[in-house]
């Protein structure tokens, strides 16, 4: 079982999103928003953007709203991106590739260190100057150099081998982006991407009309 | 506003999950399950998921569980995953590739009919035998070709130019990875996988004790 959160997840769920839409605001140099004008761009209702933030002391002031500077720099706090972290990503091919090539994550703190595939013509290789690994170096290079999130772009059959190993090695926090759930002592945190959950709501999405007008015809 | 669903996406969300479970165990022989023993494996109260399959008209049958696969199977036929979609993936980057070679999605039915891109080192190339398109093509293709799902995988200043040009083609559903969240018409499908807000749960995660141990203090 997976390490489990103080504050549920669909509360830590909404709270990138509020950090991404503050950050709008403030490029837009909006500096206070109403609870209402806030909850109105978001789609989430004013009590429920009150309570999420409750959770970690409250902000906002009454009959004033919220002032845009403060709430961002609080919420990038709470989500811990005032620090930095050192990942690795396991699986060099597209998907690793994109996510390494992505800056965006490095200007928010997450650095890559190293990438590590099987493939020989792979390793060696180098993207925006980190090095791809022979997959056999991985714990060397963890042990050397301490690693705080393991990102998995590699088949399902091999992700719950390259967790025991990393997680052998002291590895805390896995992104895995393998179309399977992996298994992790209660200390360890899996956040998953499973790309075709998210494409077969869509394919769900196109039938339901269709759908709902069957189930009322039985 | 984009299209609303008739159920809540929080149930949407759960039924590809339940589908891939019944998956496993259909793979590993499995033909009966209890509802205590399908909510254990998937970390979901039996009455949730009971209450889940209720609003498709419910299955399954007191003091006997589920059948593994009449469920999978209803949930194959609920998930829209019978039939095939034809798609086109806009930003052929490295997201765009891994996407494209991804041939799990072509196995459910969702068949890869362009990409397109603006650089002119890819126009031309082919993934797996699908070819990449001048995206001054794009409009001109989308009307001789019918597609029902349009995937982005281009930076965020573009996003909303591409969804715009593709409303106005017919397009009705887009699977957005860009880090913006796009406008459509209510009766327009977007999924958005944002990247770096599953990420910031990550650095959330890894930082939660210490927070609440600082909001303790104050």
């Amino acid at each position: 079982m997976a390490k489990e959160t103080k504050i549920s997840m669909a509360i830590i769920r909404r709270l990138p999103r509020y950090h991404r839409y503050l950050g709008e605001l403030l490029n837009s140099g909006v500096t206070r928003i109403s609870s209402q004008e806030l909850s109105k761009k978001m789609g989430v209702t004013a009590s429920q953007i009150r309570q999420d933030l409750n959770s970690f002391g409250g902000f906002g002031q009454q009959g004033y709203g919220y002032n845009v500077k403060d709430l961002y720099d609080a919420i990038t706090k709470i989500l811990g991106l005032e620090k930095t972290y050192n990942s690795i990503i396991v699986g060099a091919g597209n998907l690793g590739q994109a996510i390494a090539n992505y800056t965006g994550f490095q200007s928010w703190g997450f650095k890559l260190k190293a990438l590590f595939d099987v493939n020989p013509k792979l390793i060696g290789l180098k993207i925006r100057d980190v090095e791809i690994l022979d997959v056999d170096l991985l714990e060397d290079f963890v042990s050397k150099n301490p690693i705080d999130i393991a990102i998995l772009t590699i088949p399902k059959e091999r992700a719950q081998e390259i967790v025991d190993r990393l997680v052998a090695k002291g590895v805390k926090a896995f992104w895995n982006f393998s179309a399977v759930d992996v298994n992790v002592p209660d200390d360890v945190i899996v956040e998953s991407v499973h790309l075709s959950d998210s494409l077969f709501t869509i394919s769900y999405r196109l039938n339901e009309d269709e759908l709902f007008k069957k189930i009322k015809e039985k």
